[in-house]
């Protein structure tokens, strides 16, 4: 039998020439694999049978939308990812999932090689090869576009050249991956800097500008994990698509950022994640009710950890590991409802409640039924200030 | 000559009724002190009147503005300073400011005790007294309204009595502060936390969801301070003067938490910080341009940290001072423009341009002109995968 | 029934005397419960029977000692906590243990109150009154020592006037507590720190300027714990003892140190903890071996706040509770063999082994059989430096 | 005029017949740099001659001793740097100084590329090759080693072939590296982590198991930087040698560990540095006494961070400069005397004291004349104990 190997197909030009530049480069037989995590577009069956009409010896497809949802999504959303403070970390997520199923499809169908569409420059690349050393280290990973140095021209060229099923009618100047977490876009003339986005770069949310009634929605969390909306129970994929339109159609959601790349440049990246933005500021909110001040502020630094190595490709390292269960066991009484008003681009909570609230009215209130004891504050002070005070003494000497 | 006492005066009820109880409770003369940073509200020379009408031996007010704007709130701005994500620390800035001119002034009048109005279980008591003692350790901390007790009603009730001119017409159901970098709003009906605020609390904002043309601006900034808005040139007091105005009317700067109290408690507050928050966005943005990766991961979690200190009260504390010469030195190349679209409650950055930036177009772009070298790829994330890779052959044996 | 209160009773002076105290000030029937941590010293019965004769209306033992070592110590060790790099945390780890059998005793005797020893200005009284809190909020937390401000002198005073059955003959010039993991030794000359130690101060070291033949041993760990000794089987509790005996006879495990304790200011202690500072060290080297590089380094950072809280008395706290689970996770490999060389106050580790041992010979070696690609490192350092090249091109601009 | 590269020249067997490889591989002429970091060993002159010899163009000698300590090992000691708690980074801290020549000797010559006799796998090649990218950007690093696959067999045939003056009569089992500082040695039979060290690897420091008389040593700082020893004003040069002679003759400063490298792999080092263990132990001992304790705990996180920083090759980037101001403000009251005592391979501070002592007698004393207000305890540890308290009261409920 001739040697294998396992390709993250997608559909799209540069994967569907890939198939024939591994085999013409390689000699192996190639197996297609597209792993649907949402991101819509095409039909999946349409994309196997192009996969084999390129020359796949097999094409597979994997549903994986529920998966994505509750294993790489939710604890996206327990640890309020957001990577530099504004990016869901929308493709990033998705690439360890996508990467298991090569390694899997590898083992199974006795492959010793995967491979993956990126260029040299990017993340994904590092996300895919770093999650495939971390789950099948025996395995090998190709990357025909970056490592032949192929070309967008020269791909168009070998698609024609080869007769290839794909429609070259319409290209996108831009560069977009997408998935139900969000969308991702980039190049084109948002490579200037002070160029400002422009509607026609959006899918997923409506221009924010537009003037609109304000929608109020309360999401319901059950440690950590969003499981009813206007309490109809919703299973984590089906909370991130009801907010995806209803925080979408308000323009929630979009993102314009100048990032830090793992590969060591700077680059300007256009993003939506309407779900993501909402439900982190719902989720966020209900922490501040139900997490200890301390517990809340490590996690913090913890949250900011976890965001850059997922970004910079260690889903399955040890670290990331160790910071979840961290931030699982901050979860456990993360469980109360919040309600949003989402407007104009905007995601303001406006209300929370919790069974397990660590707010305490009694103690809060400056109204009668006050229970705090306001004389203990002095000596608090006291011993807190003491430090400051015993170094003041030393540095204010003899000014 | 009796021994005195100098009280933060703001020309309200409590410190007002205070110069008398402290008159009465220690034997000392009274200094009333009013520190003008921006709360606008009564003129000045009426708040300096009221005091000596109270009973105050003497009467100062120094207007701190300039001051307020160029040490206090431009540090924040440089620190992106966000307690838990969202509070611009508006009264935790002015409270060392006000703490300053009060170790000051009793050192100058031979005071040997400095009074404020706080009660008990907020922070601002904190924030006084550390400041105190890390200024000017010899001084005693006084707290009439904490110390002796005191509620509102035997306030109303001594100023009735001894027919202070303070009017009580129009007593809000809420507690304010306000500064010219923003309000806090907190009690009354918010102290419970499903209450949604209402347009009534705020002064400084307009309502967001108002239909309105959005609002351009660009915003200069030389070494992380705001410097010209629009071109034209602003001191930090203009340039905070204008973005309250201009991001106010539309709407920007509302926040609404349940927040962790020093004193270990949770409360619900709601804030106005239009510039705050609009500087702040561009400032984050501008050094997304112009900062190394690894500084800027780095100065996330000093920024958190810096927050979490000037709220505590430490803004005289050692640490304080080591993170504001970190950060300091993080700002050397933050100068250049950020333009904002302001609108319906948003500050979004459209356009970034800087003389000192860090983003490469030759290297970030995927057209003909690109000079990354992608063959370099596939080493470092070989050795970038190793350690995931060698813990794998191990953890993956025998399964 | 009359009132209870339940006081941690060392069988000393003050305890002794808190008996009486505690009945005159609050009327409450007074508990004596002593906990053996392996204090040693005085017989566990002749305590009780102290407690007794000295008005307690009921007195309890508990032995406490192998749960103090492996429910206590054992996390501590996987922790590698050093409070300032230095101390072992010998009393703060005691002090969360008592309290849980003061709380737990309160609740089956319907005492509404607990009791301790400890002066005002101390790390324990916190630790004792912050664990109370967190495990049995209702119950008071009392001081006699603190809060009626009752110096020695009155102690000593009491206890002749009612005739207690405590010998004051020997009085040390040192404040000691101890414990099996470690002894803690303060004031006196000490309280001059520019006084070397003396060899009168120490129990559980020998001199280490005494010649000695050097003692090897290796010390075998499971997932962090220590588990035999020379190859024999051990619990936590044998591990403690043996180490105690082996490094202390060499002079292992003294700590001078000038602290910084949780009420503000600095004191200056000595403590000896041979076990500790021993199996640390194994610990640690193992960890070297088997944890990867990144999760290794990010523990660093967890240990140190692990060790700030108990230090800090916050051993119940939410935060307290996340970081075992992360420490937890770190420590599933850690198993495997330390050879220690004790000698004249030295632990070093001279061979390490491991089956879960990231080691690689193949990947380290220089010799023949070196399987580490060399050409990687090209591209690797490419990307590395890629940030700091990118900067230096700006900031080396005209210059 | 022919183009030229300026050679890292150590005089040894790789970058002699690396001078000969450089010419026939890249036609450039190699000017040959030798750079005195108190490595001892062989006299420069000497050195300068063999790389003429072996066919350098030219060939430069400088004498960095006094740069070195004062610019590379003082902001070390500063730091307390150890990485993985325990390698002072002797070869770390060289490494950047000799890039800088290389550098500024590349410019001054007209060199368009620079190179070194590093392998392939070790952390040295980062560091040259990183900070030469941050010196001069536009400079070329080669490793011809590395790049070339060049073998220590092929070396030696080489030098052979072409009669080059080395002498190969006694090899070295180990590799080493060495500088004022320190010596590092590797591979050999250490490779095998469970083989204890032996004699024969150390030349810095005596036998620590031979019985000797313990030295006592007082060490004087200034602002964090090492100013005399027994009253006798030094250089940090001076200090370090001495502190070599006094440290290395009571065998102070061996360290053998498994190390992380920063190529992934994981390697076992075997270090000398006595000096460096015995000044950072008194340094360190005097922060205790000098150094606020949140900025004291703050400052051990940044520590840490700089020592991997290093390590990892990144002297000359942003965040270390960040870091060092830093570090360099926490300094300026660490000034005071510091007494050691050395003695079989330990460093001990028995005796500390500071005119800038944060250390408070009278604060600290039980005896007659505390000035501490232990009343003040009881509020703070209320407050101290809320947020646990209140947790408590959730987490309790219903159990």
């Amino acid at each position: 039998m001739a040697e294998r190997v396992v390709l993250a197909y997608s559909g799209g030009l540069d994967t569907s020439v890939g198939i024939g530049w591994l085999k013409d480069a390689t000699g192996k037989e190639v197996v297609a694999l597209a792993i649907d995590v949402g991101q819509s577009g095409e039909d999946m069956d349409l994309i196997r049978q192009r996969a084999l009409d390129c020359g796949a010896v097999e094409a597979i497809v994997v549903d994986a939308k529920e998966e994505f949802a509750s294993d790489y999504v939710v604890p996206a959303l327990k640890a309020n990812a957001l990577y530099q403070k504004r990016y869901p970390l929308v493709s990033a997520l998705s690439r360890p999932l996508i990467a298991k199923y090569l390694a899997s499809t590898a083992k199974e169908l006795g492959a010793d090689s995967v491979a993956h569409g990126c260029t040299g420059k990017g993340n994904d690349q590092v996300r895919f090869e770093a999650a495939v050393a971390a789950l099948a280290p025996e395995l090998t990973s190709l990357a025909p576009v970056r490592d032949f140095a192929l070309t967008r021209d020269k791909a168009i060229e070998y698609a024609a050249l080869h007769n290839l099923p794909i429609a070259q009618s319409k290209k996108s100047p831009y560069s977009i991956d997408q998935n139900v977490y969000g969308r991702a876009v980039e190049t084109g003339f948002l490579e200037d800097p002070w160029n400002a986005p422009i509607e026609d770069l959006y899918t997923y949310t409506q221009d924010p500008s537009i003037a609109r009634e304000p929608t109020e929605v309360v999401v319901s969390f059950d440690q950590g994990v969003p499981v009813a909306i206007d309490g109809v129970a919703v299973t984590p994929l089906q909370a991130i698509e009801m907010m995806n339109l209803l925080a979408g159609n308000q323009g929630v959601g979009r993102i314009d950022i100048v990032e830090d790349r793992l590969v060591g440049i700077k680059s300007r990246e256009v993003y939506e994640a309407p779900a993501g933005i909402a439900l982190i500021a719902a989720h966020e909110e209900l922490e501040n009710m139900t997490v200890e001040r301390d517990l809340a502020r490590y996690k913090r630094g913890v949250e900011s950890k976890w965001a850059e190595l997922v970004y910079d490709g260690l889903w399955f390292s040890g670290l990331k590991r160790a910071l979840d269960v961290f931030i699982d066991e901050t979860q456990k009484h993360v469980t109360g409802d919040i309600r949003l008003k989402l407007h104009a681009g905007t995601a303001v909570v406006t209300g929370r409640k919790s069974g397990e609230s660590l707010y305490d009215f009694n103690l809060a209130t400056y109204d009668t039924g006050d229970t705090f004891d306001q004389s203990m504050a002095k000596g608090f002070i006291e011993l807190w200030s003491l430090p400051s005070k015993i170094s003041a003494r030393r540095d204010l000497a003899g000014k």
